[in-house]
This record gives C-alpha cells, sequence and structure tokens, in this order.
C-alpha cells in the first residue's frame, strides 16, 4: 500500500541490482539487547516481542505466511493485489479508517509482499499498540470487498507495475534473469505479477486467495519496541486471541528445482538504457535448505566477493583494472526453497560487456582456486556481526528480519545463533562454497544494452 | 504403455531433433475418400468416424483433453503416469486383459501423453471394435489402483526417463530450451516430468488426476477403419454412451507466456556428445491462437527454410558452404497456447557453433529480407497438401492427426479446411511471418558440447 525502499514486492530484484548487503541475514537476539520473547496463542498465531525501551513507540508487524509463490498458475500478483485489497475496509471499519487512525496518532504504516511471506505494519506511540492489533485481527478474516473496490485497485497495481518494472530496465532484467533461473519454481514469477494475468484478476480470486491462507495459523505477530512481553501477549490475547483458526490452512509445499545442468544466458535490449550492466543469479540454498554451515559460508563469500569498496570485484574491477564503474555480489539467504547468489557489474564506457565478465569471471576463478584470506575472512565476519547488532538501532529492521526469518522456516533460535554460525565458518568452508555453488550451470547471466533501433522497428 | 516411434510423451524434443515435418499439420477431410462422420454423445462425448474400406480393420483412439500442462505445480508426469496406470485393470478387468485381448486379436495397442492431451489406440479386426470400446468405456471411471500398481509402475515411468531424457544428451537439451523458452506456461515442462517429483507420486495424486479429467465429456473418440459412420455411432452409444458425465471436468485455461523480450541461450555439456549440435526454439501462435492465415504461414516458412534437402537451410549450410551436417526447421501448431518454431543444426568437424550459428542467422535474414520465391511457395504448398493427401494410407495417422487437432482448439471443419489455407498463403505473408515471429527475443539458441572434464569433476 504505502511503500518505503525496504518494501519487497521488487526486493529480489532491487537487491540485485543495489547489491543491499543488509538484507543478507537474519540478526542476533541474544547478543544484545533484553531477550526476545516467543509465545503461541491457542487458535496458532505466533508473537514475537522484541523490547526496546528507548523510545515510547512501537512497531508492530504481522506477517501471513502466504506469497507470490502460493498463486495458483495462471493467477500471477494476487498475493500483493491482495495486500492492496487488505486497506478496504471490513464490516467494523470502513475503507481507510485504520489508516486514518495510524495516521491520527501519527504513526505510519506500510505493507509488502514477497514470494514467501506478505506482511503489514505500523508504527504508532506505545499505547496504540492494542488499537492497531484490534484493527490488524478485524481484517484477518473481515475483509469486506466489493467489485469496485477490486476493479479500482487492480488499476492501481497495474500501475505500480508500470512504475516499478515497465519502466525500470533493471528491473525488466531482473524479472528475465528470474524468470530464467528458475526453471520450476514459483519464484520465477515476478513477485508483482505479470502484467497479462494481473489485468485479469477479479475479486473471487482476491477472495478466494484470502480464505484459504489468511488466518491466525498462518500468522506471526512482530512487536518491537516499548511494551513489556507479558503486556503484548495480553494485548494479542483479548485481539487476535478471537480470530478463528481457519481450517483450509495447510503446511506450504514449494515445487523444487531440478538439478541445474545448463549455463543460460540473456540479453534484454531497451531503449532508455543508458549505462548497460550485467547481473549473474546463480541458483543457490538458502538457510532453510543448507546444509549445515552452508548458508553462513555463502554470506561471507557474497561479502569477501562483492560487498562494498574492500571487495574483490569492487577492488579488482573498479580499482584496479578500471574496466568497471560498479561491481557487488549479495546472497539472499531467506526462502522456502532454493535461493539467489547475485552479482552485479556496469563497464567503464570503452569496455564491453564481454570484456567485463571475462574479468569478472577471473576474479570467481581466483576465489574458486585459492579461496579467501584470513584477513578478508576475519573482516567479514566482524562486519556482518557488527551490522546484526546496529541493527538493533532500527525497531523496523528488527521486526523485519524476525518477520522474515520466521515465515521462510527459520526459528527465534536459528536467528539468535546466526552470529555463531557466521563465526565458525572456515576459509575452507569459503572455498568451497564458491566451487561448488558459483558454478555456472547453476547461473543465467544477463545482459542489459541499449535498444538503438528506430522506436518503430521496436515490438516489444 | 507400449510405444512407437510417434510416441509424444517426448514428441516435442524428439520433433525438435529431427525435424520430422510430417508431424506439422492438420490434414484434409474432404480433399480424398469418403466424407469424415462426426457425432455427440448426450453424456458429451464427441465421436468422429473416418471411413477406408482398405482392409477389414479398424484404428480407434480415444484422446482426452488433458495432458502435462493440466498438472498442478510439483506434480509433474502426473498426466503421463497415470496414461501407464489406465493399463491397470478395473473392477470388471483385471490388470493385462485389455491388452491380452487386443493381442489375442492379433491387434496392437499404444498410448501417448502430450502437454494437451492423452490418448489411447488399438488397431483391431474390424469385427472387434465394440469390444475395444467397451474396454475403453470401463476403464475411463472404472479404474482399480493399488498402492503396489503405483508403486510399481513408478519405477517403470522413472526408468522411461532415464532412457528417454537423462541417457539422452539431445532431449536433455531439449528440455532446458523449452524450460527456458517458456516463462510462465506449464508447457515448459517435460511432458515426461521433472524426475525429481516423479518419484514422489503416489496413489492419491494419480486418482485424484483420473476423477478431475477423465471422463466422456472429456473425450474424443476417433475411429478410423471398415466400419460405417452410423454403426460406429451404434457402438459407442451402447458402450460409451452408459458412461455418466463427469461434474468435475470444467474447460481448460492455460497460463499465457508474457511478452517475451529477451534473446536466450544456454549450452549443456554432456560427456556422451560426439556431435555437437545447436538448436533453436521461437516462441510463436499455434493453429489456436494465430491469427487468421497466420499458422499456415508459419507452416510454409518451416517447409521453406528447413524442410528436406531443398531447404534453404540444408542447400546453403550443408551443400554450398559446408559448414554443416545437418540443418533443419519445423514448426508445431497444435497446441492450445503459444507454441514453438525450431532450428536445428550441426557442424561439420571443425567449424564452431557460433560460426555455424552465423550462418544459419544469414540464412534466416535473408528471409526475412527478400521473403522467399514463388517456387518455392509453391513448391511448399505442393508439397504440404500433397503428404496430407497422402497421409490417408495410413489409418493410424488420420486418426492421430485428427485426434491432436481436436484436442489443441481445432474442429473438423478446420482439418477440412487445411489445404485451402496452406494454398491461400502469399510470398509477402511468409515474409512477414518470419519477420515478425524470427525474431531472437522470442527466442532460446541452446547448444550441445562435450563435457570433456574428467569424471570426478563432473557433478551433474
Amino acid at each position: 500500500m504505502f511503500r518505503d525502499a525496504w518494501n519487497s514486492v521488487s526486493r529480489r530484484r532491487i537487491a540485485l541490482v543495489s547489491a543491499v548487503f543488509m538484507f543478507a541475514g537474519p540478526v542476533p537476539a541474544r547478543s544484545a539487547g533484553p531477550p526476545v520473547a516467543e509465545y503461541t496463542l491457542a487458535n496458532g498465531l505466533e508473537l514475537v516481542v522484541i523490547p526496546d525501551h528507548r523510545a515510547p513507540v512501537v512497531t508492530h508487524m504481522i506477517w501471513y505466511k502466504v506469497g507470490a509463490a502460493d498463486e495458483t498458475a495462471g493467477k500471477s500478483g494476487l498475493a500483493h493485489f491482495l495486500e492492496h485489497l487488505m486497506f478496504k475496509g471490513t464490516a467494523k471499519h470502513p475503507a481507510g479508517q485504520f489508516s486514518a487512525v495510524v495516521a491520527a496518532f501519527g504513526g505510519r504504516e506500510n505493507a509488502f509482499t514477497g514470494a514467501d511471506y506478505t506482511g503489514y505494519f505500523q508504527r504508532v506511540p506505545s499505547e496504540k499498540l492494542k488499537t492497531v492489533m484490534e484493527f490488524e485481527a478485524d481484517r484477518m478474516n473481515g475483509l469486506a470487498l466489493t467489485d469496485d473496490d477490486v476493479l479500482r485497485e487492480r488499476d492501481v497495481i497495474l500501475e505500480e507495475e508500470s512504475q516499478r518494472i515497465g519502466n525500470n530496465p533493471r528491473a525488466r532484467l531482473g524479472v528475465q534473469i528470474d524468470a530464467a533461473l528458475y526453471l520450476n519454481s514459483p519464484y520465477g514469477k515476478p513477485v508483482i505479477g505479470w502484467r497479462h494475468e494481473m489485468a485479469q484478476l477479479t475479486r473471487d480470486d482476491a477472495v478466494g486467495f484470502y480464505r484459504r491462507f489468511y488466518g491466525p495459523n498462518d500468522a506471526v505477530v512482530v512487536v518491537a519496541g516499548d511494551v513489556e512481553p507479558e503486556q503484548a501477549f495480553a494485548f494479542a490475547q483479548e485481539t487476535y486471541g478471537k480470530v478463528k483458526r481457519n481450517d483450509n490452512i495447510v503446511p506450504r509445499r514449494r515445487p523444487k528445482e531440478p538439478p541445474p545442468v545448463a549455463a543460460r544466458r540473456l540479453t534484454l535490449a531497451d531503449s532508455r538504457v543508458e549505462q548497460p550492466i550485467m547481473q549473474r543469479a546463480y541458483l543457490v540454498p538458502s538457510f532453510a535448505t543448507a546444509a549445515h554451515g552452508e548458508s553462513a559460508a555463502l554470506e561471507i563469500l557474497a561479502h569477501v566477493v562483492g560487498a562494498g569498496s574492500n571487495s574483490r570485484l569492487y577492488r579488482e574491477l573498479v580499482i584496479d583494472r578500471q574496466v568497471a564503474v560498479a561491481a557487488s555480489a549479495w546472497y539472499d539467504s531467506l526462502a522456502l526453497e532454493m535461493s539467489k547468489f547475485g552479482i552485479y557489474a556496469a563497464p567503464r564506457g570503452g569496455v564491453s560487456l564481454p570484456e567485463l565478465e571475462a574479468a569478472l569471471d577471473a576474479v570467481l576463478t581466483q576465489v574458486k582456486e585459492n579461496g579467501v584470506t584470513d584477513e578478508e575472512l576475519e573482516r567479514s565476519k566482524n562486519k556482518l556481526v557488527a551490522d546484526a547488532v546496529y541493527a538493533h538501532d532500527s525497531q523496523a529492521s528488527m521486526a523485519r528480519w524476525y518477520g522474515s526469518a520466521l515465515t521462510t522456516g527459520a526459528t527465534v533460535d536459528d536467528i539468535a545463533r546466526w552470529p555463531d554460525r557466521i563465526r565458525a565458518v572456515t576459509g575452507e568452508q569459503v572455498r568451497d562454497a564458491a566451487r561448488r555453488w558459483l558454478d555456472l550451470r547453476r547461473s543465467v547471466t544477463g545482459y542489459l544494452v541499449k535498444d538503438d533501433r528506430p522506436p518503430a522497428e521496436r515490438h516489444l
């Protein structure tokens, strides 16, 4: 609905482009701040409370364990469409009232959809926590939609698609790479949907999806802020506790990828491209699908290879050889099924994409052959663990990390042990992860180039 | 179950490799032989009778309007698995009895699965037609499956997958090309299934699919041979007519492809490759999705470009420039949704795949720029129409063409008018089809090369 930079409708794409390392992993609970409390209500709703008493503010998020990967074939975009429609009001509260109340509190709200989750959040004064819980509990099964609501909102999501994807050549490249990377998994679809399918979504589709997937037994509520855990639990029982379990909800089973065997490449030409770029994505394990230690090794690998100006790619391609103006790598650990390791580079003027790619592959080959240095290993570990500690500074970051981890197969304990897992990674594990996972057969390499044909000849 | 060369489990792949033009289009009904008769039973079953009295034999086929594209995500291979399980017997007839009876008649039988249909056929002496109809009607809703049947047959389909795909590098390439060509459509999955999903299929999956998709209102019976239409209709009423309509069956709606915008390439390395090859597939309209005349223009285009030793590709690449040892093109018009135009070439020793591809693209550019000659146009039309007439020689070919056309959106009348549509194509239409559809952005180009690494380093 209202969105900010970390909105995840197109997070996978945005992250691929900008290599925002902050998104890479869960954060520790035990290493800083008071302990995180965890409850489960009788109706199945999970509650996680992260106390933070620095200011009289709470961040309240509800995460549903449903996302774009749960959509029926032919109905892409439905999870995100429903996210929008959740603001349309209920029998008790007319459309707009919830948002107006949050605004009147001086609060803010947002919502986001990913492949594996859909979330809603409000940041409000602490004493308003129960009020927002009441509103959220009400719309958990009380949503009232008219055909008119649905049709008007469909135009909104189509416009959003134009803005985020259609008018954004780099996002378009990301969509094409994902579609070529995943041969069987629904992760290959854009979270926002294929436009031709979005345009056909109906009220029945939205209501059917809502009834099938929304309910307390599918939800994780994360409260970060100025509240005692027991108090938050009491509020949750008085609000969410009254919502009936939804017996339509069954455990999620995602189609898995076949073994990737063929290196793929694609070229997207777009007339709006001023700076050509290349991106590559490798199919790699997520935290949920990785063997012990493997996901943490991929975190370190991404950091050494491509996080910041001290990374191998940046030093080699941008500083030393001067063939690139940007180069980075990232790893997304949070997905129920196989995830992605991404690489991004933009050539300096006069350097062709194949030249840049050859230089980039030489950097990766170095890591595969010789591993990383002890100094790189230590620096990465320190930075990753420190980032996790600093994350406590932001209620929203903390709540988001817990929510995204808990809806993609991790536990509160997994989050707590994340720094230990990072610290335990050895140089051999990082080198082995590079050898095993940065295999071109697991990858799609995409070039984004300028489309120089006259407009009449471009029939996209 | 028992298979012959035209089995369609992997027909899309086989066709891509061998460019068997015979598969390309429907055949005329009016141009030769007695008229084709068409009936619909009260329970919805369609019957098509193609009289052919040259020998006292009939070919009986039942085509269900269900195939691999109807499978639920995560259950790939189910349509084909059920095809196998249909031979497991019913309450009335124990497993193997139907096949034994056909064999005792001196007949033969077969079964096949495609993306859009599943079919069963028997060729038997004319006087046995009603008997095979009785058996087919019985297993239309009387199938009895035990867990043991299912588990044993699952091993059979896994072995079939190994033989057809796993141990066949060219088929593996075809699977990868399809998966990269279709970004959203279920046509991207191999008809036989992804092996990891086939291994998990259960009796419940098979029974659920059977109950949802099999029934008289989903079936087309094609009888070709020594029988009077009214007699065949009477037999059908006495046998199939007794089967109750299946109200679970709803009209098929296939997810559509987004507009293809990025040229894709892939390389598959396999240690068993002795002759490297390249294949390319373009996403193009099927007869069912094409504008008027477009599908016929694509038939002619495929013929001029790549059918036989007089085709452009063969003459240019194999005879004149001697850069290839084989080169061909094909077009599959029969699909409910967007179909494929395929190109295949194998380089002569010493010629690299990129060199071959450049020569091949030069041939295509010629056609796009200058179209085809009047002589090529006439020759192609004559050959295509003559092929259709000659097809009457084979009961099985006739029945197969009717069945595959009628289960992919065509009518008996469409089949009858096919020669007229072919004859009406102009040179401009062929050139325009080349310009519009042979656009690299619509395509996947695949290279199959030898994997030269020592076995220990190949971790497929």
